[in-house]
Formats: structure tokens, C-alpha cells, sequence
């Protein structure tokens, strides 16, 4: 499978848990097969959304092993290779090749205070380690490293990376790394959830969003209207899921934090929908309360998701 | 061992590498019987000094292995567990204590954004999990959250952790967690290498100064100076520890970053002393050059430790 | 003039120095009358583009003397209000008012740390001290405050804030923003050279682009594409202004900083296209070398403008 | 009056308030004369305590006047001449030079972003213009920029500066500083509230403590015991002092930001003290609650200051 095939809506797929906080297997299968059947183009496991900074090494081989078991070559996956610097990354990257995903994701070192060129040199060390396409995930809120357009330009045209899934958040950096690489190189995947028809009618080869577990169906709407010239129809479909994605300001930021309500929300909303079975997140991410659920049910509700 | 012991000058060992970035266990070894002889109370391994961000499962497990064997009841083994999130930390603690450390020590979580009420709950979980004693680590400046003498005082009164690693550099805040706290609960250890007079002094328990690596005599003249009520003579000893600790500023801050400067400047001092056979950092960081090298011999000449 | 006027394309207008470093009130009126004549909406004075930070209060009230003369009614004119809190905003808003201009921005506090409730009274304090309608800046990488949508829905409801000049870089929540509030309340400038047809096709009511001293027409060109629907004509222009806002970069920034770099190219540019006397930035600022000034040259030359 | 005589306990003069929120005079002239008669060394107005963010500038005239009217040469007067540039910053030194203080006092420029260069060129164009010495005033918590002691010194080397105002909560970075310096060269005055004892033992040449404000004789008899060698004494009297610094923590951080907090403890405990009419603080500081100013008074109370 060519790695120029993971563009279109990727999303990046929550990790189900049972109640005693393993995998929940069958829950992730159905969601694997959810996803595949409403016609995504590609699977992330083991990004943000899919709770990696909290998973065991065991836990992420699981989720990688029921991922390409469940995509069977049908649609790419990839898989994220998140730790603090590029041996650990390494370690993540190779068991996640070994285990047949068709790319790894990996972000700039974290915890440790790393000069540019450091950074540099640690994309440059797990894409020499590894036989499998790397992409550069521009996380800063995560890491507290912002990847540079010239670095990633740079990084692509040496082959080190194929691609770049960008969550900075930083729309006019996005544009800009769009004007100034060349056609198609590197693969470039917006990982917004309410700008996505601007970052796809402006040349973004996809789109990687979190709210895309719970409705995958509008992404692709989404998408579908931008490849056929109809922005109109675009952004109005945008501004339906940005209305949807209100289901992340549920919990009280006075209670708990930014990744257990967002995570919470969407694992609540395909609990809801009947998708999974269990809404837990791991720890130390807080649950949501009842009414905080109710809220959300109102929200897909509303969506004429239930 | 009672945990209490763990307290007086606890260097956090580097760990000593091959050229090929294996973990050099003569010379870790070497290094532990170093310090063991010089008369350090303790030894902290897989800590920042220790490289820990950048070392695999297998190399961490290596270290444990050697650092018990070669303390054997000698001295105390605080160990590392660092990573993300509570289980992710959880998998480190357990194997380390199954290694037969003393204790093992925590970061706040860091990548995801974490509520106060979400930190708690990381070392509830951490404590819960793992049946040695915990250490948290106060080091904002890799997690991005710093501990309040609040909640660390609340943890100790729980039971939930032993003691506190101080890396914030805030020493006005030490000062504060010192005189708020109960006798000896929980137990404070600093890990500034260069006011340790003062907070040994304002009855900090213990110091864990990187800088010990590459003289721990230094460090344990200047903490009986203190026991010994003579604060000038600590002062003296201090200052002189400061001008050694120039060391971390010879690699140039324009092509490398603080660690690699920093902790390469403790493996080039190691080495010229004769200590570890290869002064070898891992990637991504950057090895120093030789004049800057030639730097960090100066400054061991004129302290006196070639 | 009713504050509704104000949008549309609004340059945060340059201020020219004579090599003294005194306003050059004659550059400044020959800039003022060529955004006019391009055909701009309205004039943002005192804006970080017009070095607000750097100029005294007599300079500060000598750009507004001459903007409201030049401007004369043809086009409204905005003037920063900028201070570390309101009694300070206070001051300068009332002399801006007293001088005529037709409405005052303000960001959130800074210097002082604040608390989201504080900044609100901060908002409603300067409001209610000064009778001309207020704008809320929101500029995060000065003041290290972003404005919620819900806090400046809130003011604007309550009458408090006429409109937002948004130059959070934050694409998302701007287009929640605009998806939040009702119409035309409150007003929405975008603060972006980059991404200003997306901006003002998800509803944005105007621009203030300091790229837009440089070529105003451009700006306007794109503004126009967007209001005709013509969103590949605006996209093409936007990429083009992307490619002469490459400009900022041309001075090296191991030297210098990002204002010296993006404020000096303006003015430069503006230098070069014969529309102000001399390039000189009020100090700190440091000036760009020849070679720098050439790069801007051979931008403006590719771009058409010389 | 010799520049080197602005050394020992010279604390930051709040700035007393009418229910009108105009400056007090005459609770500032009780205010000054109580430190003055307390013995302080000298008098640092219009600094962060003073509320120097928040006066205007006829409101800041008014307190050097004041200041300096009361002083009268019994005892230096330095004045804080804060804005976000240079030639702001000049500006208000030239007033103050004018009025009759002694030295001025400036940070790094704020709300800009300055390469370090930038930095220094601020500071050497602020010299270059006022006829009074020049204390660098080093406050990262405000603007965001670390005063580095290699700047500090060459500043103090070429004649730039007479002295530092270390509020950076760096301890270590004031005691290397202090190391790093010649005799007396620059003056060295530490912010600190909690680590004085330590700070004038290591070398300091005076404290300008916020607390000082409400306890002028605490810290005169801390710096008294340093002076006499007995740093035992002097630790029970940081301890003391401390204990009394807790008043800062009574307002509540869920409702008021750390300004109105400290600040307003500050004047509760004055106005309680009997020492100003009215414990108002400039907005968009919010005030305590009675209940939180009960606590305070029993914190005097217990301190034996009612």
C-alpha cells in the first residue's frame, strides 16, 4: 500500500476501555469497523484522541494488533510513536512496523529542553531506525516545540518524513506550509476539527479529527463538498460540527482538565450512540458527571446522532 | 531499609554509555563504586542527570540491575519511573521495585494537560499501585506543572508519598514547603546544585546536585560543614562547587541545547577523570566540541580533581 | 460616523520616523493619503504595527492629530489605547477620543497577572470611562491573556465592546467566534496577513492587515474577491500577499527580533516604494542590514510594487 | 547623596488610595514617615507594590512628589520608571530625575518581543538619556524576559546601571550573579520576601520586600542579625516574617488574581495597622472579602502588630 494513500479523513480513533480499564477489544473493533464502513480514508491509532499518553506498552500493542486486524489492508493505518525522545520512540516505532502498520506518527521530543537542531536530528534518528514512512506530528501544546515549515520542507525533501499531521492550531503557519512545499510532498493533514474546510480548500491533503470517532459521516460530507468546488455546502457542514464539537466544553474546566473533558466527551457521545460500551478514560483523567452526559446527549441529539 | 535513610547527598547517577549507546555497565559500575566510597547517603538513579527521558525499557532495567547489585544494602536506591501519565508510570515503578530499589520518584503527568485535581490523582494512583515508597519530583521545567507545598503536604499527610524531590528552583518556595511542613514529613531533598548551603541549612533533608556525579566529596564536605553549624566553610565549599558547575555553560548555546550542554558537560568531566570509559550522550542530543571539552578541563584542573 | 462603518479593509497604519526618531508628520500624512486613495475602509492607528509600545504620549497624540486630519471623515479612525490596565487605557483613550477618532481599542491587561473576572472589570472599567465605542483587542503573544468567546460575546451583549480585532492567530476560535455570535454583534477584524480570505468568507466583517501599509490594494483586491464569491480569485491574491509578507523573514533572527524584523521590512517597503522619508523603527528596535533591505526589494520588485 | 548609600532594607512603598481611587497623601506621607522612623535604608516607590501599572502618570508625579518631599535626603529615594519601551520608559525617568529622586529603576521592555541585544540596547538607551543611576530591574514574572547575570554584569561594567533589583524568585541565579560580580559592583538587592536571610548572607546588599511595607522593623532586624552573624536569629526572623507573608494567600485564587491578593494584603494589613485611611487598590484589582480580611488581621494579630 502506497503511503501517498493516507490522505481524506483519517481519524484519529479513541481507545474503549472496560470498566477495569483494559482495552476493550470487542468496543475498538466495532468502532475500527464503525469508521471503515462509513468510509474513512485512513485509521490513526494511538494519537491524542486515542489516549496514548496514557496506555501501557502492552495496552498500545493491543490497539495496534486489533487495528490492522480489523483494516485488513481495506484502508491504511497508522499508528503514533509517542515518547519523550527518539530510542524510547524507536522502541515504539519498530513494535508498531513489526506489527504491520503502514506509518508511524512521531512529534518533537518532550520533558527534555531540545535546540532546534536537536530536533532536527531526533526525526532524522527514529526515520534512519524504522522501515516504515514517519510523519511529523506539530503537537506544541503537548511539547512545547513548534515545528518550523522550513524544518519539516527540509525534512520531506531528504525523505525523512512523508508527511506532516499539523495540531498546532496555528491556521496561517498551515497556509504557508502549504504555499511553500512543492505538489504533494510532504503529505500534509490538518488535525483541526473547525477549520477543516479552509484547511482543505486551501491544498491540506486531509484531516485528522477527534470528533470524526463520533461523526465520521460529516467529515466526509465535509471533504466530499470541498473536492466538488462547494465550499458553501462545505462550511455549512463545518459549522454543523462546529456546533457538535461544543460537546468538549461539557465538563467544568473548574473540575477537571482539557483532555479529560474533550476525550471524555467523545468516548460519552459513542458510548451513547451505542458504539462502545464503556465510556471510561484512563487515569488520572476525571469522569464526566451525569448531567455533563446529558449535556452531550442533547448535543448529538440535536445532531441527529441517537 | 526504612525509607527515612534516604536522605544527606543522593547524587542522581548519570548513565555511563558504549560509542555504540548501549549502557556501559563497567562503567556505571565504576561510577557507582565511586560514589559509594566517596560516602554518598544514597543514589538516585534514572533521573534527569541519569538521561532518563532517552533511555529504552531495556537500558532503564539494565541500570536498575547494576545500580542494586553494586549498592547491595550499602546505600539506598531511589529509581526514576518517568513518564507520562500514572500508568504508563505505574509499568516503570513496579518493575524498578521488583528490581529491589528503596524508592521509587514521579513527575506531575506531562504531554496532556493536566487539572490540580488530576495531578492528585496521578500520585493517588501511582502510590496505590506500587508497594515501595514514593517520591514526587517537583520539576517544572520538563512537566510544565509545579507541585504547590499544598499538595505535598496533603500527599505526605496521606501517606501517599515519602518525600519530595525540589528541582523547581524555587527556593523561596522550598523555604516555604520546609516551614510549613511537620518534622521530617515528609522528606525534602533539593536538587539545586547551587544554593544547597542555604537549603540544607533551612532543613532541607538531603541534596540530589547532578554535579555530584563528577564531585561528590565536594558535596558531602559541604553538607557536614553544615551539620557542623560552620556556614561559612559551607559558603566556601559552595561558591567553589559554583565555579566547577560553569561546567554545564561550555557547550554553545546557539548549536546545542541545555541537556546535551549540561549533561554532557558531567560525561566529558567523567571521563577526563577517569571515571566512565566514553563521554557519550544519547540522541538526539549533541556531543560538545573539543575545545569546549577542553573548557571543562580547566575548570577540573583548577579544582583540583585531575 | 457610526461604529458600524468600521470594516472592511483597516491597516494598522505605520508610523514614520524622521532619522531624529521624531513622528514624520509629512511621511505620516503621504501614508495616510495613499491607504485612503487605495480605497481602505478605515485607519487603525497606534496599533502594534504603529509602533504603539515605542512611542511617547506627545508622539502618540501627534499621530492621531494627523490621522484625524488627513482622515478628515472620509474613513473612520481607530486608535489603540494601549497600557498595562485601565486607569492607564484610560488616559489614552480619552485624549484619543478628545482628538476625534471615532473609536478606541484596548487589550487585556498586562505586566500585572490578572484574573479572567479582573480582566473582564478591566474591559467594562475602560468602557465606561470614555464615549467613543471601544474594540477589544485580543493579542495574546503581547499580553498573555486570549479572550474567551464567551467573554466577549458577554461584553458585546452588554454593550460594552463595539467589536474584536482578533490577532490571536487562533483560526478556530475565531471561527468559533463567528459562529457564536449573532449578526453583525460584535464586530470581527481579523488581526491575519495570511489567512484573510477564509477569514472574511466564514464571516469576518473586515482586516487589518500590517501588510496592508504595503499594498493596501492587494488587501482590498482580496476583499472584493471574497464579496463577489469568488473565492479561487481571493485565494490566489491571499497566496500572493503570502509570498510578499515573506518579507518579516528577511531579517536574521539570531540578530534581531521578530518587531525590528517585521516592522522594519513595513517600513522599509514603504521606504522603497518612495511613500515615507526614511525606514527608521523607534529603539530597541535594531535596523536591518542593506543586504536584508535588498531581500525586501527583490519581494517588492517580483510583487510589482517598486 | 552617593548611589552606593541605596543598599539595605528599602522597601517598596505601596501607594495609598482614596475611596476616589485618588493617591492618599496624606496616608502616604504617614506611610513613608512610619519607614523612615522604622529605620529603612532607603525608599523604592512606583514599583510593583506601589501599583506602578496602575497609576497614570499625573497619579505617579504625585507619589514621587510625596517621596520625595517626606524623604528629604534623610534617606535615598529610587522611583520605578515602568512602560514597554525605552522611550516610554525615559519618558517617565526624566519626570522622576526631575522631581528629585536618587535613582530610577527600569525592567526589560514588555509586550513587544525583544531579542536579547534588544534587550541590552534598551537599557543602554534609557542610561543614555536620564542623569540619575539606573537599577535594572529584573521581573520575569511581568515581562517575560530573564535579565541573564552576563548582561547584568557588562551592563554594571560599562557604568550602565548602578544596581539590580532581582524579583526573579532565581535564587540560584542571584547567588551565581553574586559570585560572579566584582566587590560592591553592581549593587545587588534581592525582591525576595522569603530567602532574605539567605540572599544578604550570600552576599546581597539589601532587600526591597512588599512586606516590609506592613513589617519594616522585621526585616531591619533580620538584616541587623546578618550583619551581626547571627544566622540563627536571622532564621527565626524569616520565619516569623514568613508566617506573616501568609496573608498573601487569603484572598481566594478562584475569585481574584495574585495582584489583588497580595497587593491587597498588603493594604488591608496597613489599614488595619492604622497606618493608611482606606485599603483600596486601583481596577481592575478586585478587593478582599471581609472574611478574607479577618484572616488577615489575625495574622497580625498573632504577629503582635495590632
Amino acid at each position: 500500500m502506497s503511503t501517498a494513500a493516507i490522505t481524506g479523513v483519517v481519524p484519529p480513533v479513541c481507545t474503549p476501555l472496560t470498566p477495569e480499564l483494559d482495552v476493550d477489544t470487542a468496543s475498538l473493533e466495532r468502532l475500527l469497523t464503525f469508521l471503515i464502513e462509513a468510509g474513512v480514508d485512513g485509521l490513526f491509532v494511538l494519537g491524542s484522541s486515542g489516549e496514548t499518553a496514557y496506555l501501557t506498552d502492552q495496552q498500545r500493542a493491543s490497539v495496534i494488533e486489533v487495528a490492522t486486524s480489523v483494516a485488513a489492508g481495506q484502508v491504511p493505518v497508522l499508528a503514533g510513536a509517542i515518547d519523550m525522545t527518539a530510542p524510547r520512540v524507536l522502541s515504539h516505532a519498530r513494535a508498531a512496523a513489526g506489527a504491520g502498520v503502514d506509518a508511524v506518527v512521531a512529534t518533537a521530543p518532550f520533558y527534555t529542553r531540545t535546540h532546534p537542531a536537536e530536533v532536527e536530528h531526533h526525526f532524522r534518528t527514529v526515520a534512519a531506525g524504522v522501515d516504515v514512512p514517519l510523519y511529523a506530528y506539530d503537537l506544541p501544546v503537548s511539547v512545547h516545540t513548534k515545528l518550523s515549515a522550513q524544518l519539516l520542507l527540509r525534512l520531506a525533501d531528504d525523505g525523512v518524513i512523508t508527511g506532516v499531521k499539523d495540531s498546532s492550531g496555528d491556521d496561517a503557519g498551515l497556509r504557508r506550509l502549504l504555499r511553500m512545499r512543492g505538489v504533494r510532498r510532504p503529505v500534509v493533514l490538518t488535525g483541526s476539527e473547525l477549520t477543516v474546510d479552509n484547511a482543505l480548500a486551501n491544498g491540506a491533503d486531509g484531516v485528522v479529527p477527534g470528533l470524526g470517532n463520533v461523526d465520521p459521516h460529516g467529515y466526509l460530507a465535509l471533504a466530499r463538498h470541498v473536492r466538488d468546488g462547494d465550499l458553501k455546502a462545505a462550511a455549512a457542514e463545518q459549522d454543523r460540527l462546529a456546533d457538535l464539537f461544543g460537546m468538549v466544553e461539557a465538563g467544568d474546566p473548574a473540575r477537571i482538565g482539557p483532555s479529560s473533558a474533550g476525550l471524555g466527551s467523545f468516548k460519552a457521545a459513542l458510548h451513547l450512540r451505542g458504539i462502545i460500551d464503556c465510556p471510561a478514560t484512563m487515569p488520572p483523567q476525571l469522569p464526566l458527571t451525569e448531567q455533563e452526559v446529558a449535556t452531550i446527549r442533547t448535543l448529538l441529539d440535536r445532531a441527529g446522532l441517537l
